[in-house]
């Protein structure tokens, strides 16, 4: 042996910036609003199948295609079980998008072969930061187009000669309803940008559930658009790891072909499917969420906060006095635990998750007190 | 859009054969012998453990690094918690290392790049079949060596001027004991064999448990060597999708960048980590095991039967009369399902997971039913 430990990785991996996902610290009574989690448990339902499914069968591998799952999903979004892929969370199905779709253009240790349209993910910014991470630990470029100032989606009309848009992308990537800004899009204002793409379009629902509307429906009519849904959030599941894609079954077969065998682990598969037969207890769920993320906005919107329209499980709000930095840490010390982004597009901001009337009473109390102490 | 549905998708992806695990099937009764799945349940400590984690906590993300277990598994194995990374089951660990080690040679969408040490995965055969599955997967090269006709390592005296020998391969993979055959390494053969290379070495010691010794101080001694090790087989926890590899820091860093943020399902990490409290239940199974497997191999070898060494918890057999693949037609009317693999190295065998005593008196009436009968 006389490589040097360091080369034996290679360059492109040597180089990456991981991505950094919102903390789980272990503080006691900590009022935790930073990484989306539904405030809410799973039904009762569900917490029973899981537990009757734990006995000696631990010991036997999962359905490795989630078989049945596929089908009741199938069943529920009126499509074929061939046109939906589950995964290890909704985050596998997204890197595994890049490598189905994306070519590496970084070649051998250091050559960075020209990119072009099979080498390029666009990005719609601001979105979910993971996107990026994904292109660069795959070697691909990522074009970022952005949104409207109040994160609308560009207009068909602007987007079609705008030197920008990268209508030859190999994907593009749209997180609808929008995160961090939590806007919400129609349909048809998704079908028109999608009609302007001619590589593959991820729409990732994963917080649409929270929404007046969502264009499942695009996934079933177009031949490359994918619709990317999780149960981790409106389904309370984060624990369990499970999502899915929705969308052309070559596609969604592509997908299969280079995913891991037994990529979703069991459990997991019984817990989804104890969701879908117990509906109604997460529609109740979500209109609550949807009446305290709405009441929490009008009572910070009061207290002098600008507040993003929202059509999810957050809010972004821009503080009345002091930076979004500054309130991450004031809050903190009240033991309030929000998100603050680096990125300049959106430092001056704060995403807060919808937790329950307690928590939002007490996230309430925490800026009434902040506002007459600090700034 | 006028992309073509199928040109969506990489050209290396179109024209890849997926890796083909072994059947899962639904049918009452069956004696199921194909996947090496441990035939005794998880401790009822285990058990306790995940039943008693199943309720709202299931909302909430899992331990992003599995910190906790990883904390276990570094005291268990005298290292540090950097040293090891969890993954969801040790296949993702191996697509990891493929990607953080090995470059792809496959450039856009056609062009096949030179193939040199950076894009080469070299496999000792046979073995596991997955490994070139994630090469090709990755745009990588597979350069195959084999092992003795016997299974065992070659001699490091022929590797070392051999000329099918890559010693400057990027990543070589070593099944220790080997699969599908059960034949065992020493420690020494695998240091041997580690220091005529000079890229990074994964020891796959999946079956290791059943075995009279591992090889885990390597990966702790030298710079390039990684131990693969999963909960699925030895602990009975293929459902929940455990495994994890054991080395240097600098490369188990390389591999926790590039995989996804939330990689092991929060049941999964309270299995393993209970699973490591709870050892001598486990290694009296083992002990269990590997006594059926003797004995079957006594048995099947007054039937005829050649049987190979074992150092697993299955056999890899080859039948009196009649092909391996009529065997597995013949068992399988029998209610008996076998492993056999079309690779014509090893066609001429069945590989057959040891089972519970009365599984193995199942197989062995119905292997004098069949030779009484069909040949």
């Amino acid at each position: 042996m006389s490589v040097s430990p360091e080369l034996l990785v290679r360059h492109l991996v040597r180089k990456l910036q991981p991505y950094v996902p919102g903390e789980q610290p272990k503080i006691k009574d900590l009022v935790k609003l930073n990484t989306n989690e539904n405030p809410y448990p799973p039904s009762p339902h569900v917490l029973e199948a899981v537990k009757a499914a734990v006995d000696g069968r631990l010991r036997l591998y999962p359905n490795p295609t989630a078989e049945p799952l596929r089908e009741k999903l199938a069943k529920f979004h009126r499509c074929r079980p061939e046109q939906i892929i589950v995964g290890n969370g909704s985050d596998e199905l997204l890197a595994l998008a890049v490598r189905a779709f994306v070519a590496p253009a970084v070649g051998r240790e250091h050559t960075v072969l020209s990119w072009d349209r099979h080498s390029t993910v666009q990005c719609l910014t601001p979105c979910y930061s993971l996107y990026p991470v994904l292109a660069a630990i795959h070697g691909a470029r990522t074009h970022t187009f952005p949104l409207e100032p109040n994160f609308d989606l560009p207009q068909p009309r602007s987007l079609r000669k705008h030197p920008a848009w990268d209508r030859e992308a190999a994907l593009t990537f749209i997180t609808t309803p929008n995160a961090p800004s939590g806007r919400g899009y129609t349909t048809g204002q998704l079908e028109a940008v999608s009609q302007l793409l001619r590589g593959v379009v991820v729409l990732d629902e994963a917080y649409v559930d929270f929404a007046r509307e969502h264009a499942l429906e695009l996934a079933l009519k177009y031949p490359h658009v994918l619709v990317a849904r999780t149960f981790s959030k409106a389904y309370s599941l984060c624990f369990q790891r499970v999502g899915y894609l929705v969308g052309p079954a070559n596609l969604i077969g592509a997908l299969h072909k280079i995913r891991d065998s037994y990529n979703v682990n069991g459990l997991g598969q019984v817990a989804a499917e104890a969701t879908l037969e117990d509906l109604d207890y997460y529609r109740k769920n979500f209109k609550r969420i949807v009446q305290t993320r709405d009441a929490l906005a009008r009572a910070l919107l009061e207290l002098g906060f600008q507040v993003g329209t929202s059509a999810t499980n957050f809010l972004l709000v821009d503080p009345p006095r002091g930076t979004a930095q500054e309130w991450l840490g004031w809050l903190r010390e009240q033991k309030i635990l929000v998100r603050w982004f680096e990125d300049p597009r959106i430092s001056r901001f704060l995403r807060i998750t919808i937790g329950t009337e307690t928590d939002t009473a007490r996230l309430l109390e925490a800026t009434r007190l902040i506002l007459a102490k600090k700034c």
